[in-house]
């Protein structure tokens, strides 16, 4: 293995997560145990936007004490983007610009954090290098709360996002269960075309206080269903609580709930308004009184209730691919395999960028019943290693602390 | 003092709060230390509905452990109920049939639990049992998350709701933070006539993540004058948050966002709504691009993000309550009264429910900014006491456990 020695530049892409953060964590202490090699680490801020406009903060330039307290930040203390790459068979001008500044600032290892969008953005910048001859090695640090990636058994950010959601979910039933004669409330979960998310309030259920119906948009949602469900436990309980994702669709595949005139820069629609639409469906059409809740950001930045394993998976991730960066590796996307459930035991493999760019994994149809409308045991065995264990933050006078990097910008 | 021997009855009324059953708490261990005057503890189901339909819960058939759970249990572990009780004099039908039960059960204690319009149904069958000359000792245990109750200097169940709020906020805040080009952020919080739920949110802010502008129902509002502060904060910071009262009026007092169409047992209206229509004026208005997010009831029931402070005031309110009542007291509520700041110092006081019931307090001027849009350090100052300390449950499998009552409903 050949020894390339220079500097190593992170970004930060797409959704927060409430744990991405502890990712950046695991590239800078391994780096900074790499010093022979990585002589220093750069962030761009807002990711490959920050890259192109030499908009860097240099890890050299912080306080410990904001270092020590990424593990427990919401957001995304370097900031992120949503930046589409053109191909540079057609237009180059933004890899040129990247060549120059990879040179400028002899940046020998890119690292993007990021999801599905993101890893395409990795995959074509690494392609790009390779083509023009420029040494760099090119690794895809995995986060989502979406768990929506191929070929890595979950993703960081989903175990966090899932033990809000399940405790979150708990705390509104015991309160819906306070009424006589209880309302259908309906949560609104994230989730554009995985119910991941939305799955896992399974088990506040297991635990008796969990939704009763559970909607994926892996499954074909119909309205007319919806409503004999809700009305079959209404009926038995005088409550209904329900579980929706934002992204379901018909069997035709249209959303239950979009709208037209937002797309985001990957040409994806902006969710949201299921939960609304099928609360007024249940107020209006079946008179039963409905409210509806969306869950919204704070699910991917509750880092007050993150998944201690999810953290400390988040930071071995940042680890691994430095770790896989120095051994020479390029193109590639650190994954987690599960090796087991019980007892949890995982390790840290790798796929190449081009398999996972743009592709979305959906929950296999043995871990959803056979109607449509809850989740399978085998779904419960495999999210629930995932949310073990409380990264409990330190309150100072009862208000988390966040890092605060130094200067923000630092131009060169 | 004449000793009063018999059972007491407690029950739950209004909107839950993460600390109401950390009051039945204090009721149900203050009254068991008092056994030789308290014989049985009974729970009204559904409070005053669960009282009329002789529905109980027995303290003395219940688990310790889920008595020792209630401290971090949300909801209403005993069942809460929105009742208007009639006025005596008009039809005494509901009054006569509690007569008889107190009789039946020899129910010498009345511990009701509740907000403004719980103080009222307090009041009301303190003065008929009075007048037909039934002797029971009638007290009203405060909570509410609204924080609205005259001659309490806070009720329980602020204190944790704002320290969720304020974390949420800090959370929500580092998720806008991350993209370049923010949106404006609309967070809507619970408060229908006053604002002390929105006004914690300024906490959030004084940590460095938190909103530009705080609009509380005492301040007119004006969609003008909204739109002139939220341009400038945007002009300056290419991000705006904005915490929003669910109960904005303009300065006539129609508000801003109410379905006629829904009112509770009280005449109140249902609200909701403001943050949503903020944002199409943001999105349509002013074409930047905005997005809403309403904390909903997990403002009131975030038992994960409890205020050690409030947990602990809200058994010693309990606790307050049974003790003025064996000392002879009715016809009052708790009050809790600040001898000081710092050192934060309270004691429990009374005062009579006809002072309290179906009366309001709102923030006080000299706690808002002269803008109107955001409020004084005195108000700081006020509610960092309220949010000290944390009450981590105890998580199980990564879950939280809630206290189950034994068989729910125990009719004689």
């Amino acid at each position: 293995m050949k020894k390339l020695v220079g500097n190593l530049l992170y970004g930060q892409s797409g959704g927060p997560t409430s744990v991405i953060n502890a990712s950046a964590y695991g590239v800078i202490k391994e780096s900074l145990e790499n010093q022979n090699i990585i002589k220093d680490v750069l962030m761009m801020k807002h990711g490959i936007q920050g890259a192109l406009n030499e908009d860097f903060i240099f890890i050299s330039k912080q306080d410990e004490e904001d270092i020590e307290l990424l593990k427990h930040s919401p957001g995304a203390a370097f900031g992120s983007v949503r930046y589409k790459m053109a191909d540079f068979n057609e237009d180059d001008t933004d890899y040129v610009r990247l060549l120059y500044i990879f040179q400028e600032y002899n940046i020998r290892y890119f690292l993007y954090n990021g999801g599905n969008d993101s890893m395409d953005t990795c995959d074509r910048i690494s392609e790009y290098m390779k083509n023009v001859g420029y040494e760099v090695r090119v690794i895809g640090v995995p986060k989502t709360i979406d768990n929506d990636l191929p070929f890595t058994d979950h993703t960081p950010g989903y175990g966090s996002a899932a033990k809000y959601i399940i405790n979150t979910i708990m705390e509104i039933s015991c309160d819906m269960l306070a009424y006589p004669k209880g309302k259908v409330t309906i949560v609104e979960i994230m989730g554009r075309h995985a119910g991941w998310l939305t799955a896992a309030a399974a088990v506040a259920t297991k635990n008796g206080f969990g939704p009763d119906l559970i909607y994926l948009p892996e499954v074909p949602f119909s309205i007319e269903k919806f409503k004999k469900d809700v009305e079959k436990v209404y009926n038995k309980k005088s409550q209904c609580l329900v579980a929706v994702s934002e992204g379901l669709s018909n069997s035709e595949g249209v959303f239950l709930a979009s709208s037209s005139a937002l797309k985001d820069a990957f040409g994806h629609f902006q969710l949201g308004g299921v939960s609304s639409k099928l609360s007024q469906i249940v107020n209006n059409e079946m008179r039963i009184s409905s409210r509806n809740i969306e869950l919204g950001t704070t699910q991917r930045s509750a880092a007050h209730l993150q998944s201690l394993t999810d953290v400390n998976e988040a930071i071995l991730v940042g680890k691994a691919a430095v770790k896989f960066a120095i051994e020479g590796k390029s193109g590639i996307m650190v994954t987690i395999e599960r090796e087991s459930s019980s007892p949890y035991k995982v390790s840290y493999k790798k796929q190449p960028l081009y398999k996972i760019a743009n592709k979305e994994k959906a929950i296999p149809k043995s871990m959803i019943n056979q109607d449509g409308n809850f989740v399978t045991d085998e779904f419960i065995d495999y999210v629930m290693p995932l949310i073990q264990g409380e990264n409990i933050p330190k309150y100072y006078d009862g208000v988390q602390h966040f890092s605060k990097m130094k200067n923000g910008i630092i131009k060169k």
